[in-house]
């Protein structure tokens, strides 16, 4: 099967990009002597997983991150057994969690509540946990100084595995000093919280971190465990202009056909929309506005200069194309891929992953576990 | 099986509300005497679609509108006999319009392209073709006036089927008298086309046109054999901004749960973000911006005010609670509901509606085809 016959929309991974990014950031944690846990969320895929681990030199799948049950559940599944599900645990879901570890799967939780904590340590299946820590981003998680946080350690009692925080805010970096600068932040404020915690006498053996920019920027991890990441598998635009990577590494497009020809207003309506695309509008903001997506030709190249996707309805996208440029001598039919603004919101809406190497064959196709 | 008991985030769906949108529309349509083919491209469920039909008294299911061939696909399974594929169509989406029309399924395709009328109307399977119809969106669709509307209808031969147009403009009315008027537009833009093919000797029996604003609006639908309409079935916080419905009429709704307490920050933090909730920010340029949805209780009820989901990561929701009224008395695990902004969006992340009548059991679980 050619690249050029897949029906559309749908999501073209490029192996040989993705091995590179995966490499790459198992090198930038493995410099530091800190283990990676690599974040599913993005992927979610066992086969990427499989890629993941292997880049670390493991020999199966995990330690690994997962932002939703369905994932632990799906990665279990495939024989993972150390999971860690960064998301705060909810008594139901702890029953979930549960089960998992009655067929062998170990799904460690977090929490910032302590009513929570005091569920997680009365459950009898004995689940571990971490305190969440705030060290900037201001969505979950207590400040290291919080006196919940060792009022938390003591509900959890045997339960506490430790602590640990994502630096989200490191999206709004724009130079390597800046995300240097919130890696370091990120690190002092996690590893605080589980000084303060074993102060008390509250055993912390791991002190957990990371986001996609900080992991690769931070200048020293001394005294963190583990680092999670994920939306640097498959990079995307927002994440080339934060300067995660380059424009060339986004391994994950949309391949699209042109609809609509609309030559007086130089543009080309495509069958990508803000369902195959996203909503997301992650550049808006930053150097570059790409709207919801750039247009590359077929083979992933920028033939088309900055030909981007402005519009975007739920099944249609419009590109208004490079003016620069000659409108794309594309026909109706004709295909092209969209490099997306926000990976993890564009992968969601796709069952699947058409997976190429070099040339235009589809070596693969793997799925994806959507949904909670 | 009780709300209270699902897993979160998922969809529910209340039917009543629903009945009560169906009827409303088939009421607004018929009393032009013009017919309804419901867009499922908001719903994408067979039950759905079954009461939308019920609701104008037809006995099976159809006409109906869809967006997607995964859609055409699935109600031809289900027995529907007479489809709109309502976004343009390209030569290898012909092949499986053709496919269909073997297993006795109608797809009626639309184009705005020469090459591409050539194309339809050299396949062996004869499909019927409506010229799509630009009244103003700017979207796809030719101008009425433009001399290619003659040279596709020509090409298209024995395939024309009539002229089809969608004022998706009609989001940005806010009034009903605008509305009004950019439905009249709608009405004269696509029966003009049709006129000009009409008396260049190329029939159009099919004048078709719709959006939900413009078909519950329009003063006269004088010369439209049909109007097409998705939005209104379920309704969302756009949707009663622009006056389509009341707040009340909102019929699907994301069920959550709380993860995380800010009592500092006046905040809850729900398991519905981005994904569930879609990034679409439809309200940000309206008379209220609901940013990412607003929260209602567990029973469907306005009882925290004007509490809404300003912060949407990938499965984190932030809500800034109403500051007149005291934080919700919710502990981690307690449930809501989010109203959503754009329902088509929203309703996409889900694979299957929890169905509810009065009262807080689930009465149904229907399915969705989502995809491509």
């Amino acid at each position: 099967m050619k690249l050029g016959d897949l029906p559309t929309p749908c999501l073209v991974l490029d192996r040989r990009i993705l091995v590179r990014n995966l490499d790459g950031m198992a090198r930038a944690v493995a410099r530091h002597g800190v283990a990676l846990r690599p974040h599913m969320k993005t992927a979610k895929s066992i086969e990427v997983a499989r890629l993941a681990s292997a880049a670390s030199g493991r020999k199966g799948v995990g330690p690994i991150t997962v932002s939703t049950l369905a994932e632990a559940e799906y990665f279990a599944a495939h024989g993972v057994t150390d999971v860690l599900y960064a998301v705060g645990i909810t008594p139901q879901k702890l029953e979930e969690v549960a089960k998992l570890k009655m067929v062998g799967t170990e799904v460690i939780v977090i929490t910032d509540d302590p009513a929570m904590a005091s569920v997680i340590a009365a459950h009898p299946a004995a689940p571990r946990a971490l305190i969440e820590i705030d060290s900037g981003e201001g969505r979950g998680g207590l400040l290291p100084e919080d006196p919940l946080v060792l009022e938390i350690g003591r509900r959890l009692g045997p339960s506490l595995a430790g602590v640990m925080t994502h630096a989200g805010h490191s999206y709004a970096g724009r130079t390597a000093a800046q995300m240097r600068d919130i890696a370091e932040k990120e690190r002092v404020a996690v590893l605080r919280a589980a000084e303060r915690l074993r102060a008390a006498g509250h055993p912390a053996p791991i002190v957990s971190l990371g986001s996609s920019p900080t992991a690769l920027h931070a200048a020293t991890l001394g005294g963190i465990t583990e680092v999670r990441a994920g939306v640097y598998m498959f990079g995307d635009l927002f994440q080339s202009e934060i300067g995660t990577h380059r424009l060339d590494d986004i391994a994950v497009t949309v391949l699209a056909s042109v609809i609509g020809r609309r030559p007086a207003q130089h543009r080309l309506v495509l069958d990508a929309g803000g369902l195959a695309l996203s909503k997301d509008r992650s550049t808006q903001d930053g150097p570059k506005d790409y709207g919801f997506g750039l247009m590359l030709d077929l083979a992933g190249r920028r033939s088309f200069g900055e030909s981007i996707v402005r519009r975007a309805y739920q099944e249609h996208g419009v590109v208004d194309c490079d003016p620069n440029l000659a409108l794309p001598n594309l026909p109706v039919g004709g295909k092209v891929r969209v490099a997306p603004n926000h990976v993890c919101m564009t992968a969601a809406a796709h069952d699947r992953y058409y997976v190429v190497d070099e040339g235009d064959e589809v070596a693969a196709i793997w799925t994806r576990v959507n949904g909670w």
